[in-house]
């Protein structure tokens, strides 16, 4: 094994950190899980010629690869283990070019989300995915892990606005999926293959990005407070049914709502009390909320209108604070199950019955404008205790159930491993596997992730 | 070979036609294109039992199958010849659900596009894709190409608007890919990579389709007449730059113009005038053909601007008369490359250089709103000559070589197949018939399309 790292050092010189600082940073991701042991080495890759060199060498000598963007990922994707490399594309931060004219933007992988918005924001554009992660994920890491954020409702996630990959292969080759046009058929979809594929199939080590223009106008934010949280998802769903796109609309159901008010220290709101945040843009940003006011309050929702953008960036710092309130309470194991919009009511339900079973509080807040909820478990310790793995469990069932899905936006990685088949059935699992054979036939592209677990 | 046509009526009876009529129309689509010889068989399937029992048939047999919507497709993919089943889904067209709340409807593949369309609108929805053909073409056929249509550079194309399918492989299984949430990122996205496989990977057997609701307000239309190709292209291009976003804008080079006018009778256009015609559409349907027609006008253009439905009815029928224009001239191939939108006027470059260089007039359309491109070859006969396809080589090469795509929308089906290596590289080339035969292991399912050509 020192002699995978001898030959990285000959290759790639001062871009192989051994160091125990980076061998440590390299186990773990934002999932509050990590890799048992360390790594082999970190290689630093600055360019495509350093990714290529990597991989060949640990074709040659078959050995693991774990790439890594900035490792916030919250499924243990980028988590470095034993006998493996890590190879981080962060420093590959360039932006390449910028169009405007096409709307489009070639960036290199290891450039952070909010970066780029504030590169693109003088021509007017942006890039619409924003993950509540903006100011600390790379654009690589959105893509591989198929990023979604509080806009994509109404601007998409990441799968709608990639244009074009350039991708390393296992062995080191480099192909070039996609096209800059908008529009091509030319074979099988190879880009959105690659878009949430987590590290499986090839480094993404450049991408053709698809902008938006800037949207014109102001914003407008409302609140609607719900005695339960079963009405403030019919509100939200009333919402969608009516038509009304808001750019964002964020459920908090009671005990986060207390757990921020606590953390900020804010006044406590009145027990039992749910909360919907919802946001309009553009140029119809007010007569949107005026509507979206009238549905929410026949919903039976208390609703505050802000009169400015201060209260606007007050009622926000409430939704933006509940990774810290979770965090203040224990390890936060946050889950990530996604239904259909109509089906919100049914999944809180749901919620409530796991609840009641395992005898858990379960605080979730909600991308109601989609339908992707995070429930959050929270324990003491690092390890996620069985019995929350058995209710998450139930949770997962019970998403599925309802026409949804395991993972909304977050994963596969380590933790949700054993899942997969149970979503995608036996036989879609094994094709899935086929296909990952296919462009990683020896199997050293970040092992042990989203098929691990044969089913 | 007969043994193979007992068996299905075995299983099948009389959804099995062995009539000289429906032998010879399996053979061909609207490419112009057809088999040499006739299939054994048509079968007629109306479940997903009946797709089922043909394929373990033909699993059992090593019998090529061929999966057909409406026989439309315009790159001979549905072409069924000797030795080979036709297997027709279209009369497998109902509508299974339509959920308004939550923006989808599961359907049937054998639904022609329009009678969706028509199912949708009383409940304020509509699917967006809405190729030219979308009277005459199936759902499923839709989704196997990837269709774009008039509307997609506003509304997206069919890979935005699908959420789940239901596939049988060739071996007869059934898988569900994707789900009825909006959001989720559960293992490598299967539904993009079935949609624009062209009946390689299995038979769309049901889909989920995610639709919009219908757009509020009237729509408006407007033309621009220019004295050349490029200064319309230039004036498409200044458009999409300024931000404003028409709902259809197509383009008419002069030989397209000339022919489409002759074959309605009108006046003859001004020599060399080319068109373009641009609607816009909802709440700001006005404001944005005003700022259309402006940006027209400095750019060259003169400007006419309907004064009411019946005016915009007349122009859009000009647009709408090129394919029979097209065929009242000859045999028409018609072309389909895509390049990024500020690439327009270069790629009419191309084509006038192609044009000189090969004796050849190419008539051409584009949906200049998103870059693709529609080159006529006319000839004579049924056999597309060799000097013909010297010219499409060239167009290829040129339209990659500005970063677009060999085609936007038709698909590869046999009649691109030499091409399909020059624009994804070797490389990638074997990925993609890699992931085909882990799909299709027995390699039955469309065999001489897409992947017919060594590279
Ligand atoms: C506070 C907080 C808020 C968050 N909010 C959101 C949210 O709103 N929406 C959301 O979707 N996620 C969210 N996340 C999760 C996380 O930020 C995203 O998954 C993000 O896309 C990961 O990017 P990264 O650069 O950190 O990738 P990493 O964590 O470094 O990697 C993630 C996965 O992608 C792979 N990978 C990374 N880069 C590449 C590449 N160049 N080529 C191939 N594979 C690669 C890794 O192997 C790993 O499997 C949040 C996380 C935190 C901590
Ligand atoms: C006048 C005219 C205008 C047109 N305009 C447009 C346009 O604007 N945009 C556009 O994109 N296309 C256009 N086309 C081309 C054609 O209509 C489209 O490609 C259409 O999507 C084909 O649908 P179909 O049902 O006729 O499919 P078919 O021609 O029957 O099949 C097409 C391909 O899909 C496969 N296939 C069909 N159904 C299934 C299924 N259920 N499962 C798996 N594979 C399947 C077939 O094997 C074949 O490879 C036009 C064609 C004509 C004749």
């Amino acid at each position: 094994m020192t002699e995978v790292v001898a030959l990285l050092r000959d290759a790639l010189d001062e871009r192989v950190d051994t160091s125990d600082a980076a061998l440590d940073d390299a186990r773990s991701d934002k999932s509050g899980h990590r890799a048992a042991q360390r790594p082999l080495a970190v290689v630093r890759a600055a360019s495509v010629a350093d990714v290529q060199a990597t991989l060949r060498i640990a074709t040659a000598t078959r050995t693991p690869v774990v790439t890594r963007g900035a490792g916030t990922g919250l499924a243990g994707g980028a988590n470095t283990g034993e006998g493996e490399i890590a190879l981080s594309v962060r420093d590959m931060n360039r932006i390449l070019e910028v169009r405007p004219d096409d709307l489009l933007a070639v960036v290199e992988p290891g450039i952070l989300n909010a970066d780029l918005g504030r590169a693109l924001a003088p021509d007017g554009l942006w890039w619409a995915p924003d993950p509540a992660s903006r100011e600390i994920s790379t654009v690589g890491g959105n893509i591989a892990t198929g990023a979604g954020g509080l806009l994509c409702a109404k601007y998409g996630v990441v799968r709608d606005a990639v244009l074009a990959l350039d991708v390393v292969l296992a062995d080191g080759r480099l192909i070039s999926t996609g096209h800059r046009s908008v529009k091509g058929v030319t074979g099988y979809d190879l880009t959105a293959l690659m878009i949430g594929s987590e590290g499986t199939l090839g480094v993404v080590v450049g991408a053709t990005l698809k902008l938006r223009r800037l949207v014109p106008g102001e914003t407008r934010t409302l609140t609607a407070q719900f005695s339960d949280v079963r009405a403030a998802a019919a509100g939200s769903a009333a919402v969608t049914a009516a038509g009304v796109q808001p750019a964002i609309m964020e459920l908090m159901d009671a005990v986060s709502l207390a757990a921020v008010h606590a953390l900020l220290g804010l006044p406590s709101p009145t027990p039992g009390a749910t909360q919907l945040t919802v946001q309009t843009d553009g140029v119809a940003a007010a007569s949107e909320q005026a509507e979206i006011a009238r549905i929410l309050s026949a919903a039976g929702g208390a609703v505050r209108l802000a009169t400015d953008d201060v209260e606007a960036a007050q009622l926000w710092a409430i939704r933006r604070a509940m990774h810290p309130a979770m965090e203040s309470l224990g390890t936060a194991l946050i889950e990530d199950i996604s239904v259909p919009r109509s089906a919100l009511p049914a999944m809180f339900d749901e919620i409530a019955r796991i609840e009641t079973e395992y005898g858990l509080t379960i605080p979730t807040v909600c991308h109601a404008g989609d339908g992707n909820l995070h429930p959050n478990f929270i324990f003491d310790g690092d390890e996620v205790p069985e019995r929350v793995w058995q209710a998450a469990d139930a949770l997962f069932r019970a998403a599925i159930a309802l026409g949804g899905t395991l993972t909304g936006e977050h994963g596969i990685g380590v933790l949700k491993s054993r899942w997969l088949a149970d979503e995608l059935g036996d036989d879609q699992w094994s094709l899935q596997r086929g296909i990952k054979t296919v462009f990683d036939p020896a199997g050293i592209l970040n092992p042990g992730k989203v098929f691990a677990a044969q089913p």
